[in-house]
């Protein structure tokens, strides 16, 4: 390994703990960061700052949010009486991208998960609850990821909300769009078969 | 592009700007931050602060450095008749890397490039000129980059030095170890063929 100056060397091993971000990248950034204006680094350094010091999370959805309420929960042109449930705050983003939901979201912060010791109620679950009791809501997608925890936590909700009255329904597993069926593994295959849909 | 709360589109932008980080990457590191521990921020936004604060260019060589001099021109184990002359600091990083190499540096900042307007004078070549006048230097090594300002700056530096008594070489350029010749482009296949020896 190389020897760099000390304040230097400490920059790259903070990138370093960033995700995607190895040694390589790591010392193109801390360089590119020496080399640029002060304003530019003060501005990065405030943002990492300011998420922690602005954000905080939604009471109604438990989204980051710098208000009170997300910026999904207080637009009122999203549909009131659907709810997409997911695990992370990050995991919206791929829905949103598809521009295919225009519903609310909610997010449990986690997933179940016995081999870790987290349960249902390490969950944020009470606030889902809480708004299908109080709200008429149509329909809830279950869109925790297709894991073992995920699949665990969206058969439990399934359970645990169908008695309120909404439809519960499950975002398709199965074959990638612009995949090749040679490359999809076993588990996915058979999930596509099973998932498999009249023409 | 789907929405974010300010403080964490902020974020996203602030690591766009950094390089080889794209939109994808930018949101998981600003997503990973949010999670984060309140202190792997703050580490990260001093390690960022402290890089413009701390660290100021060596006297002897231009390398940046957290002190008058820095940590190899200090370093009484390296060898203190070979100079390797690099355009920028983070030149030197690849060349330590290797191993191969331990005698000092010499930073120029930059390269000639008469499109861009840049000279010789608005390289710190002086310097360099001082040491060999005062010191006994063996070889200077150009290890500029392999590119039109580079050769350049190379062409330059090597007429101004030899003058001055040492040994003037320049890192040599062809074919990339286990890279394949069908891949190679016309210039380096040249500059290899060019710069065969013996066996």
């Amino acid at each position: 390994m190389p020897e760099f100056a000390e304040p230097l060397a400490r920059l790259i091993q903070e990138c370093k703990r960033l995700p995607g971000i190895g040694q390589k990248s790591a010392q193109r950034i801390a360089f590119h960061l020496l080399r640029a204006p002060r304003e530019d680094s003060e501005n990065l350094a405030q943002a990492i700052l300011d998420i922690k010091e602005k954000l905080g999370i939604c009471s109604l959805c438990n989204n980051v949010s710098d208000g009170e309420i997300c910026l999904y929960c207080r637009d009122p042109h999203r549909e009131q009486s659907q709810i997409c449930v997911v695990e992370e705050p990050h995991n919206i983003l791929p829905i949103e991208t598809t521009h295919a939901f225009r519903g609310l979201y909610y997010v449990l912060h986690g997933a179940i998960s016995p081999l870790r010791g987290i349960g249902p109620e390490q969950l944020r679950i009470k606030g889902l609850v809480d708004r299908l009791n109080q709200v008429e809501i149509d329909e809830v997608i279950l869109a925790t990821n297709p894991t073992v925890e995920g699949e665990a936590t969206a058969v439990y909700l399934s359970r645990l909300l169908k008695p309120l009255g909404p439809r519960i329904t499950r975002i398709a597993m199965g074959i990638p769009v612009g995949s090749d069926l040679e490359f999809a593994d076993e588990v996915t295959m058979s999930r596509s078969l099973e998932n498999r849909r009249e023409m």
